[in-house]
């Protein structure tokens, strides 16, 4: 019979590829994303959110003819509108907010949009189906000068979070210019041109010598296993080879050899202009090439955008899972796209945007030492006597009014033991004990949970018998005893708040 | 052709009873869930953010014999985990995430969260399918400390968010004591007993004489419709009027007329001897009646809740739709709940909680002139030359660094008239002018917006042409220049940052 009530109850479970934040991972997360807000407020970029749901029909996802649309989504059907579904990024519903408030909005429109997205994909270790985007884009601005700006504005995020420059680099290419190349080539075939793309997707794996191959006759891979080339003649391949290596220290020189790379291609050229004049742009406005430069060998995204394309780069060491050292990689990117809102106007809207990619970004901080440090836990006022609970409530309403976090133990106070293990568990700085005798005497104890615990690592039994962290003050002395410990242990003394 | 192509155009709209929202809607949201946050933190309340989607099981809410589960949720068949839902509160989460990582949570466990929760009930006028909850609860504590400490908690966030003390009132009451009354009541019958509480549930409505009629024959209401009554005799209906009508002023003399409504029930008793505890825990902390008051007529939720209940209501005045006064109401509720987690594990853990409604609080403030005000748009830098972007950028570079919101015209410059009107449109305090003869005079104008629309409404022709609202200054006196501006217009100049 119990057997079976218990068989009824739930799974305490979150769906698979869910997950829960707790503490620090979420007011990390939030100040992170307040302080990247709070730059690209100061670019002139307005906050949008957007619902959570929305058509397929909008988001691009089309029915197939089973029951349930395509992977990728979640989506179900909704009495109202049909297919709905979760939003898979924040780019599609911009394009559907800007179809349909558009003449509303200020035209060029700039909007920064930070939330959960939601995609129906197979979970992996570190691959959740729910995570934050934190995106920022122009919509209806054609001029470079906007792929310019997000680039500063990248630039300045990553700065303002602590990232010190030095540590970071926003690379900058252009699908003009890879379209230009293709055009030398004399590519006309969809399906080779489709694979020379991908092959240069490879670029930052394979290395020069890897593309040379996989773009003639093909390529031993390291697993064993032999990859088919593209085909072309060393000769015709040279173009791309000229084009992905042709990045200098100068962007003058780097420009100088994608001029060379395109030949007479026209669209060619307009993408290396479209450089030249980011690259003017930047200089103007100070960011030089110690933070942004042109640099042909980004391929991400390349054949998503249609014109400018960048990527923030975490130049710094790390070491992986097997204690090697690489380089902590892309954090953020994005580029120009113009054909998003045409989909529902029919009208080209020219938009270029920038995605920063939270956890990475977090993980970043976290790596640096700006985050995820020496967490401080409330200070615990422990109960001695259950009856003077009032006692106790005024103590920690009068940490709180100077701006201490303060908690009061609420659970049963009978063993004292519990109550310090808590004060443990929730990494309380200091401990607060007023028992009879303190009350009678006007005193109250105040533990140095952080010495405290030093000392019971080094200490001899004398040290430990003097307990030089706990401290007997004057009841009046508390809030003043209390913020003295934890400026001695560089810890928030609600002095500001 | 071109009609066919037309139709297949998705339609640029949200799902019915879901909308968008836009820049100081949502970053006035921001800054107040913020301070939220930090009173909450302040009182040892840890951030959770739990996943949007759950398992239907999970939630508790169970699946029909038919295809799809009940309506209420937004839930859908899942490959992996059955049907999951979006969660439709923080509650139920709470009580999942509790269970799942109990051995890992301090016990007592006091959280916070704040996020969207989604709802699937047909929308109506200002009634949303998504909105936003902020909830803060303890678990594991059966004190009613942890009760008071919430009630305290729930006018720190109040006044901090721009609440004044004396326009907000915090009301107390508790289920223990309806208890006690329906025991000396004598009502053993189930129906009966709830058809009592859906009678007292109508005391805001109906008032005194309303619940008088209700629970004796019965009323004639407004619309001319007759109301069965419960058919109880008008002595064995007097607890539950004395019951409703027993607060005064003084704590203390409510608390006696409870005593004489509940007469000899034992669980009566222990809910009056729980609303003095919480009454001499909140005076101890220093929390009056100016603040917060123990009110038998708080019947909102003393269905749902097990043991004190209460509620928070803004009582300054303001005009419905129909020019009337009124009072503002209710802004936040939560009470003392006992069985949540019981569903996942079989063992009850005491649990108390508030949930402040965002929307609501967000109107208040809105009411009260503490959000909503003149909002300062970026300072515009117009384009008179475009081959000269370099020289815009640069100054916008200036104008960000120095902390001030600025941005420069993307759209195509040609028309210089377009530039002042998307100026106008984006609220600017101030546009920048720098032609080709201020370049060569090392000078640019300074457009003084705000005294510019002003000056047009009022001024004479002379004045107009007098154009006393720009001003041609040195390049270098750009910045200072647009501060002294933005200052004299009571706009946050970015001294702070």
């Amino acid at each position: 019979m119990a057997k079976d009530k218990k068989s009824l109850r739930p799974r305490a479970q979150t769906p698979k590829g869910f997950r829960d934040y707790f503490g620090a991972e979420v007011s990390d997360r939030a100040e992170m994303l307040r302080a990247i807000m709070q730059v690209y407020h100061r670019y002139g970029f307005d906050a949008l959110e957007s619902s959570a749901v929305e058509t397929v029909e909008a988001l691009g996802k089309f029915l197939p003819d089973v029951d349930r649309p395509n992977e990728g989504v979640f989506a179900w059907e909704d009495d109202d509108d049909g297919w709905v579904a979760l939003r898979y990024d924040l780019t599609a519903p911009l394009a559907r907010v800007y179809a349909q408030h558009r003449n509303d909005l200020p035209l060029p429109y700039r909007r920064y949009a930070m939330g959960p997205v939601w995609r129906n994909e197979k979970p992996g270790p570190g691959r959740f189906r729910q995570f934050y985007q934190c995106d920022a884009d122009t919509v209806g601005a054609a001029s470079v000068a906007a792929d310019a700006e997000i680039c500063a504005m990248l630039a300045d995020c990553l700065e303002t979070v602590g990232i010190p420059r030095g540590d970071y680099l926003i690379r900058v290419n252009n699908r003009k210019v890879l379209n230009g190349v293709l055009e030398v080539m004399g590519l006309k075939d969809d399906d080779q041109r489709a694979a020379v793309l991908r092959t240069i997707d490879k670029f930052d794996k394979v290395g020069e010598a890897g593309v040379r191959e996989l773009l003639g006759k093909g390529r031993l891979d390291a697993s064993g296993a032999y990859i088919d080339g593209v085909g072309l003649a060393p000769d015709q391949a040279e173009p791309v080879i000229a084009f992905l290596t042709s990045g200098r220290l100068e962007a003058a020189d780097t420009l100088a050899n994608l001029r060379d790379a395109i030949g007479e291609s026209q669209v060619g050229d307009e993408g290396v202009s479209e450089l030249e004049e980011i690259a003017a742009l930047l200089a103007a406005q100070g960011y030089g090439p110690d933070r942004i430069i042109i640099d042909p060998s980004v391929v991400r995204g390349l054949g998503y955008y249609t014109g400018p394309v960048f990527e923030a780069e975490l130049t710094f060491e790390i070491l992986d899972d097997k204690g090697r050292k690489r380089q902590f990689g892309s954090v953020a990117g994005g580029g120009r796209y113009d054909d998003l809102v045409k989909r529902f106007t029919g009208q080209a809207v020219p938009a270029t945007g920038v995605s920063i990619g939270v956890d990475r970004l977090l993980a970043a901080l976290r790596e640096k030492g700006r985050i995820g440090g020496q967490v401080a836990g409330p200070v615990v006022v422990t109960v001695m006597d259950r009856d003077r609970m009032g006692d106790y409530q005024q103590m920690v309403a009068e940490l709180r009014q100077a701006g201490i976090r303060a908690e009061v133990y609420l659970g049963n106070p009978k063993n004292f033991g519990n109550q310090l293990k808590y004060a443990d568990k929730r990494q309380s700085p200091v401990a607060v004990i007023e028992g009879g005798d303190e009350k009678a005497n006007g005193v109250v104890q105040i533990k140095d949970l952080i010495l405290g615990a030093k000392i019971a690592q080094d200490a001899t039994l004398e040290e430990w018998k003097d307990r030089p962290s706990q401290y007997e003050v004057p009841r009046g002395d508390l809030v003043a005893k209390v913020r003295e410990i934890l400026s001695a242990h560089n810890l928030d003394t609600g002095a500001q708040g």
